[in-house]
């Protein structure tokens, strides 16, 4: 019986291999199992290829049933045929969903998105089923298949602008411009998601804890402690801190040659060790931490891409990215120092026995989800509910605002190198052509007081050439980085919803929990015991902001002063160029 | 009887006032007598208003009654009304045309054209019979009329630009390049239209003097020399050269307010006495000197315009014309010392009586056209004319890509000015104001370590908002200038196929001389005076074309040091806003 599932979003698409599908459009799946965040499949046209699997909601049994009825009596093997499932289209509505959760958010605007996994453990709890099936396959995975790698027409396609003849990866950045207004409409969608407040909130643990459904053997080494600092709560800060270089992309190909993958050389600085990872490495570790912290927003890794993994241009953003989030997960004191984190940064690539006991271990971890509150400890004073309140209330504000100009910022900056790099380029290397054609026109006359003169301007004419070089270059010394941070941070604000949420839902039990012991429901130690483990998660929520709000300014400051000192370096360029065509007219 | 002309070339209206008129449209005039190079008239579609004097031909006679017989009984009144001259259009031939020179061409591109006195002038040699009548309406020409001027729709359309959403004095520029286009066309229209060589050589008067037509008494005071410098015959240098500065354009009204114009006040150098003139006394200066001096390349004044003459930018425009024009004027080693500028820069404004003698002896002058030669008094040794003729040759094509590269340059630096003033200032604005909003945002969070950040940020978006501002400045400052500089050598350039056209035709004079020699039609003697008056001509002609490097020498090095100057200074000005900017960030 063919698999079935609903798109959630118009998914347009962008590169080989991918289809396009609607809103509300019926596919038919080649598998259940998503490859890196993608399904294969059939759309209501007909059409093959890939579409993102947070994308689509799978329709199972009687849904799927209800759909083979209608359907063209598409067999388990017509999957593979270009048989158009038609007659579902927009007008079809699923009967039942078992998996009837909110809608997953599409992945992220930029270059950092949430994969799929992050969606399907919040149910699992503490489950290690999801974990990518068995060892065996966990070289199979598609993400560096050759075979679909290097597909041609993505070559160079990074920088390629509207018009097909000057670099961009601002085309990249325009069309991505169009999801994040998908993004920004979903971002508004999240907030009002959470009107539906029960699932983050059940799903992630939070009302597990609260309710004191909780339990697990905390080991000495697992405490995390929340402390009172000057602005609040905050997390205790590593007292080991340290940080991790990304260097050398290689590719690497084994199975003779069969398949190829790319190889990144990770140093962290407390052990000076050199281990080599693989982007399913970090892909695996992201899923251990979403799954793990429930109020902790874990930094999103670059977003997948099935074409073009190989070319140089998508290697290196890659690899920014990477640095990036890395940069992200040593700054932040839990993260920092899990121990699946320390796993993947100390564990030899060699060593491929410890690697997969680690391996096992985290993805039977159960201090995730509902259990990790029970790692927290909090400073002994509790906190003030409502003030706790209004300081949410009050971030929930600013991450709206901070999404609304991030996304505004992304945009412009993107449209500002595009015009970099075709019309202020272009404007300029017009007017040193035209200098050089005065120039020769001047050369037609002998007379030798004029040669000088000529020279002059044909140099002038070479120094706007190369000043439309350097605008065409200088985006992605001071603009690519600031929208590489931007992705980032995009990343965080898709996380905050639902930290939020979780902490609102705590709050409400506690609400809830006051109104039962009046109507003499419920005794007072048990809504002691809610009131206690709400003030763990307020804790840890406001330690998180604290942290988020700590490492905003850090980042944007220093992103700031390197974008305004690239700016400066640029313009002085220009300025000694110009400096030196003025000079050749001293003798002219 | 209706006055009737025809129009030679397409002419757009781009001012209240103006009628368009497209080529071979026949034309009723309200006056053969133009007014300021304007003719007022009514179009074939029945429109009432100006055209360019010099795009059109007067139809005499003949073709004019052709034209009344078939016209809707036009009758000498019914030129002031709107009756459509319908019926002649294109297909209509005129049968004679009095006029019958080579088209006069159309008025040149930019902000320098030859007044239509230069094309009658040709023709009637000395007499001053053409000079705008008599004194007595002297004072009532169009030009400073003030009911004309100060018509709506003109004030700030300087810098309006296509979308009228930002200044621009660049859509004047660039539907100036339409014309300029036409202008390029023509150049190229004009070297051919010289293959009826002897229309200018006639008119100048250039024939004349070579066949020994001309005599006059030579005064001590009007020889004129040309001397044998190192690059070949030069003009003698001014012995007592000077400058002179144009200052403080006023409006001035009279006849009780009823009219107004525009007065500029005039300091030479050399007198140190400063006079009022207004645009009218430099236009009829201008027609005296383009019909005394046949072989010199008069500049061409500052354009006329019909409306908005007393708009700010207007006057400063014509102004800066003007100061070009009287540059070239006093570095011309003839046209400097000639008594008619001596009296225009030199008689007082006040004393009308020495003003009207002046201009009456200049009008009455007998030394213009083929006499000016008789003035002239050359090196002992003749020039050897086969390396005369390859001079001009290669003159010729010099004139010919200068003209091109020229028009080029204006095209692109026009352009290059219009993206600054509208599309580089709203990028870098727009990133300013992205950057405002973030800081905005930022500043919804309260925490006491965010505020420098936020400052810094505001600051860095109000520098960058200062820097579009920059962008949208600096065209006045360094493209202008170019454009100006651009236009007079248009002028200098249109001014030069008829100079290399009477030279040409004293050489062929030559060639038929000796052939009539040979052939025993013609006395050696006779010859032997045709060769002598033919060389000096040649001095003369080859003295200007190097008078002519050395001022473009002289100017482009100026102008482009000037240039670069300019632009160096400006993104001085930049780094030093962003300087500023990454200071906000040290305590940030």
């Amino acid at each position: 019986m063919a698999l079935r599932a609903r798109a959630l979003y118009d998914f347009n698409s962008e590169n080989p291999g991918e289809v396009s599908v609607k809103e509300s459009e019926i596919l038919t799946l080649y598998s259940e199992q998503d490859i890196e965040g993608w399904f294969e499949g059939t759309n209501s046209r007909g059409e093959r290829g890939l579409f993102p699997a947070s994308y689509v909601e799978i329709l199972r049994n009687d849904a799927a049933s209800a759909s083979n009825n209608n359907s063209c009596s598409t067999s388990g093997d017509s999957r593979y045929a270009n048989i158009p499932a038609g007659g579902f289209d927009g007008s079809y509505k699923p009967q039942n969903k078992v998996e009837n959760f909110s809608k997953p958010p599409p992945p992220s605007l930029c270059s950092f998105s949430a994969p799929p996994p992050q969606q399907q453990t919040y149910q699992q709890h503490s489950s290690a089923q999801h974990s990518q099936g068995s060892d065996d396959d966990w070289d199979d995975d598609w993400d560096d298949n050759s075979t679909v790698a290097d597909e041609p027409g993505t070559v160079g396609g990074r920088y390629r602008d509207f018009e097909g003849n000057g670099p961009s990866t601002y085309r990249v950045s325009t069309s991505s411009m169009q999801r994040a207004n998908a993004q920004q409409a979903k971002s508004s969608a999240t907030v009002s998601r959470n009107l539906n407040r029960f699932s983050t909130f059940v799903k992630s643990g939070g009302e597990a804890f609260v309710l004191g459904e909780a339990s697990g053997f905390v080991k000495d080494g697992d405490k995390i402690c929340v402390v009172m600092g000057q602005y609040g709560p905050e997390w205790q800060e590593n007292p080991y801190p340290f940080s991790c270089t990304i260097d050398d992309p290689t590719k690497q190909t084994k199975f003779k040659g069969m398949k190829s993958y790319i190889s990144y050389k990770l140093t962290p600085t407390h052990t000076q060790n050199q281990v080599n990872r693989r982007y399913k490495h970090f892909d695996w570790l992201y899923a251990r931490l979403v799954e793990k912290f429930p109020v902790i927003s874990v930094p999103h890794i670059p977003e997948k891409q099935a074409t073009g993994r190989f070319e140089e241009d998508f290697i290196s953003k890659r690899r920014k990215g990477l640095i990036w989030w890395m940069n992200h997960m040593t700054s932040h004191p839990v993260l920092a120092r899990c121990d699946v984190f320390q796993h993947f940064l100390t564990c030899s690539s060699t060593d491929e026995k410890t690697w997969k006991q680690g391996k096992r271990k985290a993805e039977k971890d159960e201090m995730v989800g509902a259990n990790f509150f029970l790692t927290i400890s909090t400073p002994a004073a509790p906190l003030d509910f409502q003030e706790v309140e209004s300081k949410i209330d009050g971030f929930k504000t600013f991450t709206k605002r901070m999404d609304d100009s991030t996304l505004q910022l992304n945009a412009t900056v993107s449209e500002f190198a595009r015009k970099q790099i075709s019309g202020f380029k272009k404007e300029y290397q017009k007017v040193g052509m035209s200098f050089k054609l005065l120039s020769q026109a001047f050369e037609i006359d002998q007379q030798p007081y004029s040669a000088g003169l000529n020279q002059a301007i044909s140099f002038t004419g070479d120094a706007y050439e190369a000043i439309g070089e350097y605008f065409a270059e200088q985006p992605s010394k001071d603009l690519d980085p600031i929208m590489d941070l931007l992705a980032l941070y995009q990343g965080h604000l898709a996380n905050y919803p639902d930290i939020i949420h979780v902490q609102k839902g705590a709050l409400t039990k506690v609400k809830e929990s006051q109104k039962h012991v009046e109507e003499g429901k419920m005794d007072r130690a048990q809504a002691e015991g809610i009131n206690e483990r709400c003030n763990i998660i307020s804790c840890a929520t406001l330690a998180e902001i604290q942290h988020f709000h700590h490492i905003r300014v850090r980042d944007f400051k220093a992103q700031m002063q390197h974008h305004l000192q690239q700016q400066i370096t640029f313009f002085q360029k220009i300025t000694g160029k110009l400096e030196e065509a003025l000079q050749k007219y001293d003798n002219a």
